[in-house]
């Protein structure tokens, strides 16, 4: 369990990689385990959609302009360092949406950012086989 | 009006029921009023459209695996006991999106869930004749 | 940098304009800095998507009734006073999605608003002129 800390509401810069700038401005703040919330807009994006049966994420570019209509997730650990797993939604011209697993590739426009601290035992990300996936080591009996 | 509690980062378990599991995560905490933020991917989905006019939520089967986008809501209770309100976006494969209100028969694939813990009187949820809905009592003058 | 003040569970009216009714919630509670996530329904939309080349919005309508899947935004300082800025996900009875900017003539039916409050120097808006929108005054070396 955790407690909250600090927050922190970063104006990320234009032309910036999302998820890069992301954990880059956590990074700074001393940051390295929090829950992030964003808006904005990107000049364009990549997301990713799991196959679950194949094991692996089929990527997607949209080399368009877009709304950030939210990016949800979390900076917890992988392999010794901090790691950002956060969803994206976008919007287009007209009002429709596409949203996926937020990818390298994602290019701010304009993007506000909350980054809320976690204070406690940051959990750690191993391999589970059950799923092919990166998951929380088992945090019920934590 | 409510101070921040504990907060809570669950890996929810494959194969398990979105809704029940989150539920049954916060009450394991001792958790009875709370904001929930969730990510991850799902087998398939059941989510609701609440027809306004006919005062009844028209269902939707999704039987794919999705992306969990966002699943956000809230603990509070409801005939004495905590009751789960969320909203849920998904993602297919091709980035598409389909929404709405969380309904029993989504089925996790992969989840990670903040519970928020919310310390204050507990809203209570009172059918709202003006809308057919289960809200919470009025709460501008607590 | 913040810590978080009180939290507060809204009801919204049913027929207010939403993005009125969370920023006059905010005003009654004496908050001026918050991130605000709110789920429920509307009656009608309107959004914006930000042209990015033109420097400006187009403003989209959608009178029908919809499921709001996730308003996640922030109230900070412009001109001298509270200021909304909120992003709008909404599901179509067949469970498609619409998402953009939140605009002024979003219609409530019934929305779950929670308000939490930011403790610290509230960011105040500027225009930039690199994109034509209004953004918070840099934030990186606060």
């Amino acid at each position: 369990m955790f407690t909250t800390g600090k927050v922190c509401l970063e104006r990320l810069p234009r032309g910036g990689d999302l998820a890069e700038a992301v954990a880059a401005r956590a990074a700074a703040r001393g940051i390295a385990c929090a829950e992030i919330c964003a808006v904005g807009a990107v000049s364009r994006a990549r997301i990713g959609y799991y196959l679950q049966d194949r094991r692996r994420y089929r990527e997607l570019d949209f080399p368009e302009a877009m709304e950030i209509v939210s990016c949800l997730g979390t900076i917890t650990e992988k392999d010794g360092a901090p790691f950002l797993h956060a969803h994206l939604a976008l919007a287009r011209e007209d009002g429709s949406t596409v949203a996926g697993h937020l990818l390298p590739g994602t290019v701010i426009f304009a993007c506000e950012c909350l980054i809320r601290e976690l204070v406690g035992d940051v959990p750690r990300r191993a391999h589970d086989p059950d799923t092919g996936l990166s998951l929380w080591e088992s945090s019920f009996h934590d």
